[in-house]
């Protein structure tokens, strides 16, 4: 089926293939990659647009021994395929099957683990001075997109790299695309690289013309002034040069012998080397070549027409959160939406098109969004940053320093709050309860259901005051079912009981009503409460239900030291409650990519685990309060 | 004393002084500056070094309307003389007192609070995008010097703002200097644009000479080629320019007149403009001029000579560190020492010195030093990073993404953990238990004296493998008494007792053995256990101790949400123990400046408000043990 590829084990079995081979092998990992991306869902854009260049890579230098840095790590499909993966892809991002980012427990030819974003200059030169403490020779290598290079980490590694003077090649993947269209000064400054090559090409031609221009005659003063001038003006060079690194290119990244041989000319360059690349996201394949922001992580798709497999189109919390804020925004001019380059996955695109003055991408840039947004604040306004829980991570001191010290009205829409499933622990959204909880002046707020969530962002927008995040997870809802209306610092008791009672965090709900009905059938009356609040708690709820049935299980999608459930143990504690307690969530590791709902059986937090761990508690231990 | 300074009540009173009258001001600073921080303590350098460029901003611009935003903030204090606050001095940094940094709380002067680096342009943005959504005109100005320009959100904002084209004054103030000489691919650059300002004036003189060149006779065709070159070489910019900024300078700091003239002029520009300003750190005192990195952040000292007056000359915990790294890396050639930019601070100046080739200074970035202490880590190298804890805060993502989902092993000197006093909410060490101890794979260990520290360090670089961080005080060790040496995993009983166990987390254990001889007179007897570490915890002991005495504080200077505390009553509650648990440490606010002493004392932390404590709860409550 593919005559060249399959023949491929290595990157050793390219060594031999000659150009018209290379090229006729990167038409069969396209095929290959529309195939099997399309019955597994995954990035695909973003890996059509660097086949050539992988094959480059692999042919041009000598990994395992050489080291390669992905950025982000995404677009590593055909890095995989070339060496030794491609019978796996059957089985990519699911559970204990081929990771969609490098993973050094999965091949010796992933050197690094990645998945956010602008952390690989910063590893490679890591690694680089590794190697030259070490006395190796070996090259070390960032591939780095355009898009990643508007994180300030990859900036600071810029910034030393072209310091340090180490021998370090980094490839700039530059296709004009994060997610979406990339924004920024540099985005900007890399097209008119990229569009006017002879703007930097001219500066070696006309350094040797200036040495053969006869000067002399009348005209020798002014040239002698002039040529003195150019002369420093021809020491000027690209961002890169001036920052240290020797410039390479541009070099269209779909030409493997010029690309090869410019990876070629790297290795002999000492210190640090740009080699700056374009190419085009989703190339080869019409559907994501016209609208490559669709085929970024995709799930199943008709592999002919491009067409998505959806089972049921269901509503998600992100365009729930997106069509609400639009609404409120109609009727409040001071509202304003932030997002670090996650526009289409944070919901934002109707609030963008609506109101184009009060959007911004800011690029991925979560710790500028976040500071930008207490600007905003300071100046009178509202902002609503929109972050994914994981990459909100990369903000922790923004939120702390910027934002929550000044109490600051800064909303945080914390979306892909819980495990997200395929993307694995890079992506999941377990920490955000931990890591944002003890940081004071800010609120918490977990929905339960889309209901929940409107009434929490117009409230958290409309009446707040002060830092307030809203956590709420990939997907649908879980709980469709009518509650009480919201209110700021109140839980909701969903289910009165007198055996146990379930405590859930935002989407647990539905697990833990479940549990309920489960329960009832063994003649255990479980109470459910939604917590609602995380920050601050319903303190007195709490202490009510637990008073009342002596048992509590609190239920969160989400890591467990720090969480929810350490939180209520303390306050239990603190009011001398003698609570038969038990926290479930995650334990003190990271969780590995599978469908959520095996992530929740394998921890326990399914309804039918939740119901057993009920029963065994109601049975064993028998309930005294003892205060 | 100061005949021009003591009749500025406000900036307004500026705006009537001639040239000669600014000068003879500036010097008049300088005098109050020098005699006031000798009496308190604070910043000095960095302060002497902007105060011709803050009486030419507020001569030239109009505060409060015109908002200035100060980066990192500790360079503000000729502001704050400038904008009422000279009488204040006497107060600084002290408890109730004036700041060390800009607070929107003490003048409307101030329109952004700062502390960490590199927030300025950040925060600027977001209040220039508000000043246009409003309709308003007033200038927006950044104010951040070339150490905070290696901050990654620096860069991310000029990339934004470059892009954008809002109105937007960027103020580089550049002293060649972080809190040290600043490094960096950036400083080299703007070394070279400072030190030749005439490589980027040239620019226009170049054009202008070049149209009146009379290209013709044989030249001609080599001329028309070389031209057409030159013109497009001439399109070259700096890479403010580049990334979309106007960039107006260099222009010495200290001269007011032509640094007026640069602000004026910026104020005329469309679109974001950056102004390169070099000063001088530390200028006009001579003692600071020659060693500004022994005035930047300093204590009292003598006026006349600079010579900082000690009470008494005490080892702290950066130096024991920094000694006992040098003794261990002598006999590990693996061993690599990482610094954000605090070589001095974080006691590694010996290591740097005796180690040149294995210690990295990598500028004000903390999240590159963690990332690229990973990639150190994959190449086989053990990297130490030591950074304080309050900017740890800056890297949690690069601690967890990059280091802990790998599990390699790195090594975090957690400095300045617990309060730090002095430069107040945002430079408390408060957070790092909470923000650690989730994340899975790493280690926090916790030494109460240097002996502690020494052995911890040891075990932590040669015999652990995988993360693990130790957090030390600032100052000097308070608990320099005999303990039994560290084990991994184990806390330590420092003192029997039976009616009440105090659990006492790192230089805690002081107050709690204090308190516990406190007890004693009362006839309570108090166990004492230093906790050691906090994680992986010592449940063993903490359960042994729990059920002896049935009474535990635990004392921690740290924030209580998801702290110490919160984890051992989460350990109780699972082991369905019923104990009084009483937790210790800040509740959930930001802690403002003041005397370590002071803020313990205001939080129930010293001996005296813990021993009142234990006696409470040993007389109210009877202890039965329930289970």
């Amino acid at each position: 089926m593919y005559p060249i590829l399959d023949k491929i084990q290595s990157p050793a079995d390219l060594k031999a293939l000659d150009l018209d081979r290379l090229n006729a092998l990167a038409g069969e990992i396209r095929t290959f990659l529309i195939d099997a991306v399309s019955k597994t869902g995954g990035h695909l854009a973003s890996n059509l647009g660097v086949v050539e260049l992988t094959i480059a890579l692999h042919k041009v230098y000598n990994a395992p021994v050489d080291k390669i840095v992905w950025d982000v790590g995404h677009q590593a499909y055909v890095h995989k395929i070339l060496t030794g993966r491609k019978d796996r892809f059957a089985t990519l991002r699911q559970q204990g099957g081929l990771s969609g980012f490098p993973k050094t427990s999965e091949s010796v030819y992933d050197c690094f683990n990645t998945g956010h974003s602008s952390t690989s200059i910063s590893a490679a030169l890591g690694i680089a001075r590794a190697r030259d403490l070490a006395g190796e020779k070996h090259c070390v290598i960032a591939l780095i997109g355009d898009g990643a290079l508007t994180g300030g980490l990859a900036y600071e590694a810029l910034n030393d790299a072209g310091h340090a003077k180490t021998n370090l090649i980094v490839i700039l993947n530059d296709n004009e695309m994060s997610v979406t269209k990339n924004v920024g000064g540099m985005s900007e400054y890399l097209s008119r690289l990229r569009t006017k090559p002879s703007y930097y090409k001219v500066k070696s031609a006309t350094e040797r013309t200036l040495s053969k221009v006869p000067f002399g005659g009348g005209m020798i003063r002014i040239i002698r002034n002039l040529k003195d001038s150019i002369r420093r003006l021809l020491l000027q060079n690209t961002i890169f040069e001036e920052l240290g690194f020797t410039y390479l290119g541009p070099v269209d990244g779909h030409d493997i012998k010029r690309t090869m041989q410019l990876l070629a000319r790297a290795k002999t360059v000492d210190g640090p080397v740009l080699i700056h690349v374009y190419t085009r996201k989703g190339k080869g394949y019409a559907p994501a070549e016209s609208k490559p922001q669709n085929f970024h992580g995709i799930s199943k798709f008709d592999a002919d027409s491009g067409a998505v497999i959806r089972s049921k189109v269901k509503a998600d919390y992100s365009a729930i959160f997106g069509r609400h804020l639009v609404s409120i925004a109609r009727h409040n001019p001071r509202v304003i939406a932030i997002s670090p380059s996650m526009t289409l996955g944070s919901g934002l695109l109707p609030f963008a098109r609506a109101f184009p003055s009060r959007f911004f991408d800011v690029g991925i840039a979560e710790a500028h969004a976040v500071t930008s947004a207490a600007g905003l604040a300071v100046g009178g306004f509202i902002p609503v940053v929109a972050v994914y829980s994981s990459f909100l991570q990369r903000a922790y001191d923004q939120v702390l320093h910027d934002v929550a010290i000044q109490n600051l009205h800064v909303v945080f829409g914390i979306d892909r709050a819980g495990v997200v499933g395929a993307d694995g622990e890079t992506h999941q959204g377990v920490f955000d309860i931990p890591f944002l909880s003890h940081i004071p002046n800010i609120a918490l707020l977990t929905p339960s259901s889309f209901l929940d969530l409107e009434q929490m962002l117009k409230y958290a927008v409309s009446e707040h005051d002060g830092p307030i995040a809203i956590r709420y997870p990939r997907g649908a809802e879980q709980y469709p079912y009518r509650q009480a209306d919201f209110e700021f610092g109140k839980g909701a008791l969903i289910r009165a009981g007198r055996d146990i009672s379930f405590v859930a965090v935002g989407n647990m709900l539905s697990k833990a009503a479940q549990a309920a009905l489960l329960l009832e059938k063994k003649g255990i009356s479980a109470e459910v409460i939604s917590l609602r609040t995380i920050k601050p708690m319903d303190e007195a709820l709490l202490l009510l239900t637990a008073k009342k049935t002596g048992r509590v299980i609190t239920v969160e999608d989400g890591t467990l030291t720090g969480g929810a459930g350490d939180m209520i143990a303390s306050l239990f504690a603190k009011h001398g409650l003698d609570i038969d307690l038990v926290c479930k969530g995650y334990p003190d590791e990271f969780i590995a990519q599978a469908n959520p709902e095996l992530i929740y059986r394998a921890y326990g937090l399914d309804a039918q685990s939740l119901a057993d761990c009920a029963l065994a508690h109601c049975v064993s231990k028998p309930v005294t309060i003892a205060k």
